[in-house]
């Protein structure tokens, strides 16, 4: 019988604490499958009383993280401390001593995951961040190696289970952004500051990742292009379900002939297509690629056990890979260093989207004529329309229209113009809108 | 840079020259990830002529497996024949000269994997079977490495696309199975003799691999209780529909306390399920998990390329643990083989599940209330009833009744009393229903 792999684990909150409990729960069924032990050794965390609280007595429990860093007895140190600062030195310090890391810290490897995969291939170690995309869904391991025989034309993504919770709310309850995330908060799906969920930051590290392992180029975090939801009017989505469409946060990473595009923003998608119908706080990733097509894969995105779950996974492979010689290991962002492209990184005003409109404009005869003409100007064409009753008091009306595609800047030359209209009374809202085919 | 994989392929149809089509094309692509080469080098196939056609000049093309099978230049065989007699034979040969297999063949694994397993170990060989669950959908890897913290509690899919075209073709246009037969066969869904598919046996070799990856048994086929769809009525379709429902032919293994079940069967399942709403020739898998809770995996379950996807998808596994010691390798059924349990398995009796009954009853006062006292009886309670309008000639109507859990033995006894009411005209029709909660 192998030795059990000797774990440290930094961090025990809500993903740290399950981390221990499934494992200690599972360990039977793991070592079935892996033919050794995974064993926790230390924890490291500044509330140790409420760690030992939690852990058996043949787990030791530091205050110190370099205590697990600095000891000979540990091959692998798990990272559940978030953030950039502190993680970035413990992940670094790991590596330099020679552990193997495993993190769900999407944001640390967004920023500065070339540093930390550079480090580790220079240590021969292994970084482990299945748990960082999507949760307990295997999506890292589908893309880097089920589908390693694909080309990678698109992903598209509910990579966060906040933003997906609250446009749930909002589709089915007709409430405002700001009446779902009270709502997303009281019930512990959003955090008390939740910028980096409602602005899309969290689903951008996460959507740039995926571009990475996708498509062989360095992490392009920085040429992101970063849209949230908390713009987003429930009355766009009351529209959007008229014209069959619902409304989701997507990040998507797309790569054509022009380049490559990794942008994170709400978008209408047709009801009847699957992830349309992915709700709550529930995650799901459609990949297309040439040989197999559309593939979706659909899970908790997050939560202690669901993470926890990819979390043991990496340690799996990890025990497995250990004895295995570097060059037959799989690369941490799927391609050979030696083959990393760097292909054109596309603008958002190069990208090409369909669009949905509202408009608030004067009821008067001509106005629809004039949009609709300068639309045909910039040679935008449109794939339906709706128009709803005027208001009798204001005598004003919203009219949404859908386009083909079109190239963003050109939209936003168009947008522009229309803007100026003297019929159109109000901010014009776009929401760009995928086909998927 | 690494010698490439030395390949040789037998079995040139369509999943045949989609692998080698696949491979050159996407050369380029795999080598960046894998960082060698996988080279087909020999082709055989009884039609070298057409093999010819489309193979480059550096691939060897030969009628004759054999000498695939003998040849030292060759590390892996795949293997594309299909069924138990030469598929078995070939594998078997080159795993006894120390070969490497891939192979998409689900019949001869479900059939002969137990002794194709022990002989792969006993040459410290590997056998990559990706493409014979689920085609392109990387299940496997998903079950055997991506949830190996997980107990797994239950799996469910949709995994023959021939059944599933017939059956969405039945719903949409309200055809009878042998006018959904007919135009799978005719687009090409559906073999000249599609008994394997329609009868659920093909699902079955499937249902079996999952369930003793997914469990740690051997794999269960003996012991899979199997029913197909082709005596499926479109109008049960549609009353089912009528409740909220969809009518799929699923897939199911699960473990309870009582032991573990495998079954193949038509399955009413809620039209608010993600499941329910996988249409055409698509597959798609669920696992229910005890830490990740329920994911899906969705994707082109047959086809050339997307299985082709699968096939490349396990060379370059292959290549990359060649090197590994045998003790560090994921194990074929994903557990240890000193670790493969022999749990009780469930007959269909013994099994608990809801279910639709449709009964045609004489137009007469009193026959519900022999039928539902007969249901109570036994302990079944109901949870929705439909009642067709009587037709004025015949005098005859039909009764819908969906019930809750009960164990088949017991509905088998409530069933056969309610055949033997006077009021009752016709055999009752009995279809399963799942709730996966």
């Amino acid at each position: 019988m192998l030795k059990p792999l000797q774990i440290g684990l930094i961090g025990f909150g809500t993903v740290g604490s399950a981390t221990y409990q499934l494992l200690k729960r599972n360990q039977h069924q793991i070592q079935r499958r892996l033919g050794r032990a995974l064993q926790i050794r230390m924890v490291a965390d500044l509330d140790t009383e409420k760690v030992k609280a939690v852990v058996d007595a043949d787990c030791a429990v530091v205050s110190d993280a370099s205590q697990i860093i600095s000891s000979d007895d540990i091959d692998v140190v798990i990272e559940l401390v978030g953030g950039y600062g502190f993680a970035l030195d413990v992940v670094s310090k790991a590596l330099e001593t020679g552990k193997h890391v495993v993190t769900a810290n999407k944001a640390l490897l967004a920023t500065h995951g070339e540093k930390i995969f550079q480090l580790a291939r220079k240590n021969t170690c292994m970084v482990g961040f299945e748990s960082s995309v999507a949760g307990g869904i295997p999506i890292i391991k589908v893309v880097r190696e089920g589908l390693s025989a694909n080309h990678i034309e698109w992903i598209a993504g509910i990579i966060n289970g906040t933003t997906n919770f609250i446009l749930t709310q909002m589709h089915e309850k007709s409430w405002t952004f700001a009446q779902a995330l009270e709502q997303a908060q009281a019930l512990g799906y959003a955090e008390a500051d939740p910028t980096f969920d409602i602005e899309g930051v969290d689903a951008a590290h996460k959507c740039s990742l995926l571009a990475a392992i996708a498509y062989g180029i360095p992490i392009p975090f920085d040429q992101a292009h970063i849209e949230g939801i908390s713009q987003l009017q429930s009355k766009d989505m009351q529209f959007a379900a008229q014209l069959g469409y619902r409304i989701k946060l997507l990040g998507i990473a797309k790569r054509t002939q022009q380049g490559v595009e990794v942008r994170v923003h709400p978008c209408l998608i047709s009801e009847r297509s699957l992830i349309a119908n992915v709700e709550g706080a529930m995650n799901a990733v459609m990949v297309h690629s040439d040989a197999l097509g559309t593939s979706m894969y659909y899970g908790k995105g997050a939560g202690g056990e669901p993470t926890a779950s990819a979390v043991i996974a990496d340690l799996v492979d990890i025990a497995r890979t250990v004895s295995t010689d570097v060059t037959h290991r799989v690369p941490h962002l799927a391609f050979q260093t030696e083959s990393i492209d760097s292909p054109n990184m596309l603008t958002i005003e190069e990208v090409i989207t369909c669009n949905y409109l509202r408009i608030a404009v004067a009821d008067q005869s001509g106005v629809l004529a004039s949009i609709t003409s300068i639309l045909a100007e910039h040679g935008i064409s449109v794939d339906a329309m709706l128009q709803q009753p005027a208001d009798t008091t204001s005598k004003q009306t919203e009219l949404i229209i859908l386009t083909h595609e079109a190239k963003e800047g050109v939209m936003n030359q168009a947008m522009a113009k229309i803007q100026k209209l003297p019929t159109v009374l109000m901010p014009v809202v776009r929401i760009r809108k995928e086909d998927f085919n």
